[in-house]
């Protein structure tokens, strides 16, 4: 292996990957044929009404992190790892993962498929444009923001205030220069003049709905209740009012069903959806779930950030709407992060420093007590990286048996499955024993009260203060009768606080509520703290500038 | 018959069709196995580099028509129902049409994919979203956009003045709202604020590039040569200052290769672009044509609007850029468009009006002599409508046969091909006739010489006049050495002058052309006259009303 001096990338690897047919992989997870809509040939939609009958319930394995650095942990990759891992074990699994945003793969973050040798493929496919669900939603977000501004312009019957339309267009673009916009310039004949601003489209509520919706006729029924503004009586207006649900599901028919590609070792992978793991709830479509708990034994799918984002709207959102309790967390630590945790630069962390691990795992320590806390059992995967020692990495091991915490090195991304072995075997260990999960608020509860207990069992703050801008909100959602809905928090990912620059295990602090935005489609209240970025820049050296096609018409510098 | 009170719509017609399995169809085309990536069951994209070596030259048969009334003629139908006759008289025949554009779907318009029993299909998915072909065009756009922006917020290293940014946003949606904007509010985190606009997709100049690439590598190297906007010091910026051709070929890679559907009847159909035929030059890709030509023996193709303005930019822009001449052009008449021409209110054109039809004839009149001016053989569809009576029809056979030009009355809609032998039988007569093609202009000439070219021998008026503003752009053309370009009229398709008011066949006219634009990618410099549209507005009553699915998940309303 002294040879192997320059590393190949990831698109590398995946290009020279063997991948077999979809219909192969299709049978293989138990899919009948005519549920089987080819996209390419590695690549296809899953028409669900078409599988056979239920005859399982696949046991749910879920991978969250630790609070990450700007890179991420590598949490896909361990996830596709570990189901190779399972497979290998003779287990019948599938993958359930968020479709990458094209934004971030022009901007900074490159692809989001995993990577090395426990990565989904078609990687450039599913990287660039994927199924196409993300612009079907894209085109139902923007056609109903057409249909808002075109009621304005045609004689406003439904009293709609211009400046209290909450509903904003979308583009799966990085492009900071549509955050704030003015519209309807030009005169007359050009609109409505209004303020208005761009997401980016996985921040759509149209993205969280399609997540969340377990039929196309609740997809539907869902996009009819989402607001979209008030009138000048500040009354709520919904799409239901402009009449236009039917239209936007049918846009969105195709998109919703669920896609079928494979990982790099033939596992069948189901990748659907993709919403915001900060401003929604961060894990793919229910309906992809739902599949792949019909077919497969175990599920091992993927929630975005640490477990106090991603995870805790995956048991409170999407676990208590579907009806299911995870059987397993995998909490994904790296060397990098717990250092970043204990105080390193940045430019430091390729440098050995067991006493900055030491420190640092007070971050894991806490995300461990927070998996528990739903009653969950949790198992540490440590996410072997080039630049860790073995002194680093047994503080991690020492200190996981010291306090009876199921612990594995993983080394997928050089190994695939096989580097995920001995983690598989504590996930299947852990299957064995009894959870007793429970969502750690009642949706009943008074909006105070769900609050608080996020941040007083998630994250280990003291409790919560509302702005008044927030308290406004408050009366708001409390007058309109939506106050049991569950609670969809936005906060930085980078702190267990709302402060980015707190690391670690902060405690003592209080979360700020700065404003709070009902969501009667997705079904829950998103609660507004810190600077939560709706809509990404791009950076001075986007990405992009390195992507092309070589002679042969093939992708190049994609990461 | 006389049972059948309630006619289907197209959407119930198309649902009862029996489609063919796509590998079938494929097989009937001669595209081999490896070259078709399915896309469900009934569409598929080609990978036009594993296709058989040339092996013929297929006859190239254009469709357009008399100036169109707003509902339009039924142009796609006599396409569609033209080639099913042809494949049924033994021909070797294959469709090539373009994609429809969502805006207009959502809005008045409708699908664009023929009607009644001359359909491609499934009707439904071409109609929305397809293959994604738009959806990434109109990333590759707004990708440019981004980047753009961005380089303005990064410092500005080029010097590019927001002022002159020429390059605008697109969405493929009716949103007028978005015609004039101002972006990059809210201070310096958000970008630099500067005027901006949306087009809709299909005016986007990517589009454009798209129809008319030969291969990837000839996309990429048009990209590069896009104009984007000014310096401070009026210097042209193009894509490859900004180096991110690259990346914007990437993301249209898939999206480049043509769409293989059939039609009703399984004659093999190819759907690949659909460039505005105002702003831009209204036909399918040169890819899908030229592919279309080394499968089939004849290539039944339309060009948008009447023959002065998709069939013209077909002849002077795509076969010159594609070396080949069309050998029969089709010229759709309706007795309601002929009625309208005639003198008649919209409100009208239902009743019997001999005399009105008579004096609108002087419009197809017009639109035969244009075709002659380009030394190619015209036959007029005469397309059947069911408030038609035969004393209106007559008026028009005597006519063709009184001016010794083939005629023939089409009942595609209700027939199918049946309905489209008379047709196909005085195309194949007119095939085994020499054609002179030429195009009416060397690009050598003067922009002055090209535009009175297209004025005197293909709108019939007298000559052009340049505004301030256009003499300016011919001044900065000139300058930069860009006007051996064919010219891409932006004209209004009611008439053949710049007034949609002038029906029938106006003389003495000027054309008033208003600005230039440069269009260094598509290869061609726009001219814009009039009020022309590059985003439509929806209507007070959009069709999206009345779109909806229903309980099994079928669409429903879509026309």
């Amino acid at each position: 292996m002294t040879e192997k001096v320059v590393p190949l990338t990831d698109l590398q690897i995946a290009s020279q990957a063997t991948m077999q047919p979809i219909a192969e992989i299709a049978e293989k997870a138990g899919i009948p044929e005519n549920a089987v809509e080819p996209y390419g040939r590695y690549k296809a939609k899953i028409d669900v009404s078409q599988l056979p009958a239920k005859s399982r319930d696949g046991k749910v394995v879920l991978v969250t992190a630790i609070s990450p650095t700007p890179a991420g942990e590598g949490k896909s990759t361990v996830t596709v790892g570990l189901a190779d891992a399972l497979s290998k074990l003779g287990e019948k699994t599938m993958v359930a993962l968020r479709e990458p945003s094209l934004g971030p793969v022009m901007g900074i973050k490159g692809g989001a498929t995993g990577g090395g040798y426990a990565q989904v493929l078609p990687m450039e496919e599913i990287n660039l444009h994927f199924n196409g669900d993300i612009h079907a939603i894209t085109t139902a977000n923007n056609a109903l923001s057409a249909m808002i501004d075109n009621h304005l312009h045609q004689g406003n019957v439904l009293r709609l205030d211009p400046r209290r339309i909450t509903w904003k267009r979308v583009l799966d673009m990085n492009d900071r220069a549509l955050r704030k916009v003015t519209i309807g310039l030009g005169g007359p004949a050009q609109g409505v003049p209004r303020e208005d601003g761009f997401d980016i489209t996985v921040a759509s509520e149209i993205m969280a709905v399609f997540c969340l919706a377990t039929s196309l006729q609740d997809l539907k029924e869902r996009i009819a209740r989402i607001v979209i503004g008030y009138t000048y009586d500040k009354e709520a207006v919904t799409v239901r009012d402009l009449g236009v649900q039917g239209a936007l599901t049918l846009l969105l028919k195709e998109a919703f069903k669920p896609n079928l590609v494979q990982t790099m070792e033939g596992t069948p992978a189901l990748i659907h959806g993709g919403p915001f793991a900060n401003i929604a709830h961060g894990c793919n479509s229910l309906i992809a779930t739902n599949m792949a708990r019909q077919l497969a034994d175990i599920v091992v799918t993927e929630a975005g950030f640490g477990s106090d984002l991603g995870a805790e709207k995956f048991m409170n959102i999407k676990a208590r709407r579907g009806g299911f309790a995870p059987d397993v967390v995998v909490v994904v630590a790296t060397i990098r992060a717990l250092k970043m945790h204990g105080g390193v630069p940045k430019s430091a962390l390729g440098d050995e420093n067991v006493q900055a691990v030491t420190a640092g795992i007070a971050n894991l320590a806490k995300h461990i007590d927070t998996v528990h806390a739903f009653g969950v059992k949790p198992v540490v995967a440590l996410n072997r990286f080039i630049t860790d020692t073995s002194d680093e990495h047994q503080v991690v091991l020492n200190w996981c048996r010291a306090n009876d915490v199921k612990v594995a090195l993983t080394n997928v991304w050089e190994e695939g499955g096989e580097g995920g072995i001995a983690l598989a075997k504590e996930v299947v260990g852990l299957m064995e024993e009894p959870t007793q999960f429970t969502h750690l608020y009642d949706v009943e509860q008074s909006i105070h009260d769900k609050l608080t207990t996020i941040v007083q069992k998630v994250y280990g703050g003291e409790g919560v203060r509302l702005t008044d801008q927030a308290l406004k909100d408050l009366q708001q959602i409390e007058k309109n009768g939506w106050e049991t809905l569950p609670i969809c928090m936005a906060k930085t990912q980078y702190s267990f606080s709302d402060d980015p620059k707190l690391l670690g295990r902060p405690d003592g602090f209080t979360i700020t509520v700065r404003e709070i935005i009902p969501k009667l489609g997705a079904g829950f209240l998103v609660c507004l703290t810190g600077d939560i970025m709706t809509m990404p820049g791009l950076p001075k050296t986007p990405a992009a500038l390195k992507m092309d096609i070589d002679e042969n018409g093939n992708a190049t510098g994609l990461t």
